[in-house]
């Protein structure tokens, strides 16, 4: 079969790889949306079948005759050209994906996981087998990230990307924030209203982020970086009092995804940020996602909306189907993208950054004088004390502090150097601040 | 010339008409960006002149050579194939757009008054001399718009827009809002920042906005209004009390542009709006602009950004004049877009919404209930009574209220009905809420 000839005028066959929550809204977007499809495309969509764990449950809008097991029972059917995958995880996804594009078919996926580790060789098979795969739907749910950064911000040198790409923990924030909840209660609420997993290890770490973060990373600057190459720091040790000292401060804390081209080096990071309320990021509560992409002629411009769910996800992954039908209709053959360039990702020790600091220390006078030469010494300086608290019993005070801009290895030598004192008892916090 | 051919290899002649402030940043970013654009298109761009009003004022980036107070100079130059339409005003800039579009040039527009009043037929001139008129610069700057309806939210059904594409009364309503301040105070300091004309109807009383909703409506909806249909009131009546009070009941009020198809009749208005803190759009302050597109897949994405000044618009400008260089060279023809199709538009009788409504009535007991009773024979309910304020020298007192949905008719009724009793004083203003 070849990618740019379709059986003229008939309809364009398409299967689905997964057919759960999300392939469910696909299933019924097609159906609500056919004929406006059909219209936008100039041939109709046609649902040929779905891969299925269990063929005998029976699923909305699917009949029992489109159901398989067996990927290859899909691509067997000559009418398939394009494939949804949208199971979810690495494997076997990762490997079907692979099969389809090697047997002509372009894929669209929703797979964060296996774009951002396994992405660019992906890209490779694609292009090797003149098909596409397509992926808007992996990263930002429905907000429109593709085409802005493909089209409308295209004469732009695009300088950073920094992004809120993942809802649980904005939910958990928000909370923290405006309620002053507990981090251990707002994650039982979050999963008892379904927006955090009973493990919820992938989101409360930033391994979900960072993955997204590796695809917005490749969609801006064209780069390829392994999620492990991240600087990645989660939000469990995030407490109310945290976000207390920096809402007084002027600052919300937000889980951000930030990337950055700088002198041919990527700088990636997902961590907790301080970042000044009045930032059109600092206000993007809840399950929302925003990406905001900062480019030398437009200065910033952010992308909001819903970064998860069946109803977004399937447009996202719809805008990519009524993409490659078009082309398939008119015969064009698929854009050339240049592959992505592995480039040095500095490591966390040539982060610089101020960053605001929590820790327990010894209460008795000159105790911040001590801090602030120790540091000093390592050139980290002390921007402001927020607060200091003592707690009479223990005999210890809390201090909260904001630092100058330093690099990640500067601070982590001060901060060792000021551990080993009898000064500091814990270092209970350590967060970056945006700017 | 015909759209379709270039001069293979040979740089994509582009002639600018106006070189102000907005021409200055195109041409500057021509300059810095050239290889860039050049290795995205495939092959040079280059500026062939420019149209000025006097020919013998000196320009960065543009030698004498190259300006001309003449249009047809630059259209008879045959290596002219898009020209950048800067000038802004209607007259004589749609005149000139229709001749470069009737010499076969593709035109590339910021000027919003223009597409706003003639868009339509300027639409269908460039489809009769297989050319493109593009104008992504037109309406919110550099803010992605085009293609996230074209490409990203393709597969959803429009169901409204909801933008603040007003810098200038957007500042203004934010410092009413934050600082307390007068309209007349927070005008002349707009003024002074360079934000607001010497006139500043165009803005305060909607009309530059109008012209922006009326480009978003076919954007969307695929469909003509006329700005002299859309619904218009402006701030001036506004006052910090307003802005106060709806503060207390939960609300931001923002000028708001907003169209939505309903039942195949276009309702569209721009006019200030109380608008929920808690929403997106309530949370847009200075001179950000934000198109929120709601969609029946996605529910609701925010695009948000500058929606003025020289780089912007030049980023959105190029994205226009990029999109079509890559179109000359792949040789591909225009995209037909179906023509906008006129739909009726409904009166503002028709337009149902809650409304706030501040008035001064005599200071008397049973006022409430009197004013409760007029309004309720016309058909519109109180919601809410928020605040009762007497002034004990002039026996008035000021109410402010909010009702439940009624019909614009209805509520001008009701007015009326209340204007003419000797309860009503005076209707200080009536604004319509959101949701």
């Amino acid at each position: 079969m070849s990618a740019g000839q379709g059986h003229e005028g008939g309809p364009i066959g398409v299967a689905l790889f997964g057919a759960g929550n999300v392939g469910g809204g696909v299933v019924e977007a097609l159906d609500r949306g056919g004929e406006r499809y059909a219209a936008v495309v100039g041939r109709p969509l046609e649902l040929r079948g779905a891969l299925v764990r269990d063929a005998s449950t029976p699923r909305h809008g699917l009949g029992s005759e489109c159901l398989t097991t067996d990927p290859d029972a899909l691509l067997a059917d000559p009418a398939v050209r394009i494939v949804v995958e949208l199971m979810g995880g690495e494997d076997p996804a990762a490997d079907y994906i692979a099969r389809a594009l090697r047997s002509g078919r372009h894929v669209v996926t929703a797979n964060k996981e296996v774009i951002a580790k396994q992405g660019r060789d992906l890209l490779a098979i694609a292009a090797d087998h003149g098909v596409r795969l397509l992926y808007e739907a992996s990263v930002g749910g429905g907000i429109p990230i593709i085409s802005p950064l493909s089209r409308d911000l295209l004469a732009n040198e695009i300088t950073g990307v920094t992004a809120i790409i993942n809802g649980t923990t904005n939910y958990m924030l928000t909370g923290m924030a405006s309620e002053g909840a507990d981090y251990a209660d707002i994650l039982a609420d979050a999963q008892r209203l379904g927006y955090a997993e009973p493990d919820p290890t992938a989101d409360v770490e930033g391994i979900d982020a960072a993955y997204k973060l590796a695809i917005l990373c490749g969609l801006a600057f064209h780069v390829a970086v392994r999620p492990d190459d991240i600087v990645r720091q989660g939000i469990t040790t995030l407490t109310a009092n945290d976000l207390r000292h920096a809402d007084a401060l002027g600052y919300a804390i937000k889980l951000l995804a930030n990337g950055r081209l700088v002198d041919g080096e990527l700088i990636a990071s997902v961590q907790p940020t301080l970042i000044a309320r009045s930032e059109p990021l600092a206000k993007v509560d809840g399950v929302l996602n925003a990406v905001q992409v900062e480019g030398d002629l437009v200065g910033r411009v952010v992308l909001e909306g819903p970064g998860a769910g069946p109803g977004p996800t399937a447009s996202a992954v719809l805008a990519d189907v009524l993409d490659l039908a078009r082309d398939i209709v008119a015969g064009r053959p698929p854009v050339e993208t240049p592959p992505l360039r592995r480039v040095r990702v500095r490591p966390p020790g040539e982060h610089r950054a101020r960053r605001y600091l929590r820790m327990t220390v010894a209460d008795r006078p000159g105790v911040l004088g001590e801090i602030g030469y120790a540091l000093g010494a390592h050139g980290v300086s002390i921007a402001s004390v927020i607060q200091v608290e003592a707690d009479e019993d223990a005999r210890t005070a809390e201090i909260v502090l904001t630092t100058h801009i330093a690099a990640g290895a500067e601070l982590e030598a001060a901060l060792d150097a000021i551990s080993a004192s009898d000064v500091v008892e814990e270092i209970c916090n350590v967060i970056a601040m945006a700017g």
